[in-house]
């Protein structure tokens, strides 16, 4: 019997649910952020992710991300809303089922249109002030 | 002006349209696939993506991928419609803003109800194989 409680432990909560999951505090400065709420949805921490984490951001109508810019590189599928993104001082408008790359180092800023804009963000993991 | 030219080119197309995207033939052994698209999205070739790359898979009603698994782990988030996936031969009901880590070398099998499922479906770069 062991043998089986321990298999069906490796399934429960597997598939998780995107109205269950739970907002968290962002790391790092995050005085020049607005209206940003932050979902990590799969981490290396929470479900042992080894080479990349997945994420959510919801901005709020007329919120935005503090510009900024690091290491790594994000790739980004958008869910719901509009806004754009701001890339090395270039303002690109994004909507949903619009996906791109943000590459290492770029400047880059993140803002919501007159209503909420929500995205899935991915990083690699196993990063210096990895972003979880 | 070369500059100019050069710091533009950085950013035509970055932004993709989802309904833009083109259907690419899948690689491997597709002969227990039933009813499946495969887009790429964003991959090392075609974005210089270093660590992972993003595609989305839609499995037509009843369709589905054939059971496989890799020593990849697979990241996936339910854009659209109902299924399951069968991880381990355990079958696990699925649906719109689910998601789930899929992890290296467990038997998987995605599978749709009487609607197309699709999901985006995020795997490493750098492999032996890789499924670009």
């Amino acid at each position: 019997m062991k043998g089986v409680i321990l298999q069906d432990s490796r399934f429960i909560k597997r598939i998780k649910k995107r109205e269950s999951t739970v907002q968290k505090e962002m790391g790092g400065d995050r005085t020049a952020y607005s209206n940003v709420e932050y979902y990590p949805l799969i981490t290396s921490r929470s479900d042992d992710a080894t080479n990349f984490s997945m994420r959510i951001y919801k901005i709020g109508a007329n919120g935005h991300t503090g510009t900024h810019k690091h290491s790594y590189e994000h790739e980004v599928y958008v869910l719901k809303g509009k806004g754009c993104l701001l890339l090395d001082g270039i303002k690109l408008p994004i909507e949903k089922d619009d996906y791109f790359i943000i590459h290492p180092y770029e400047f880059h800023q993140l803002l919501a249109d007159e209503e909420m804009l929500e995205f899935i963000c991915i990083v690699p993991n196993k990063l210096k002030n990895q972003p979880e």
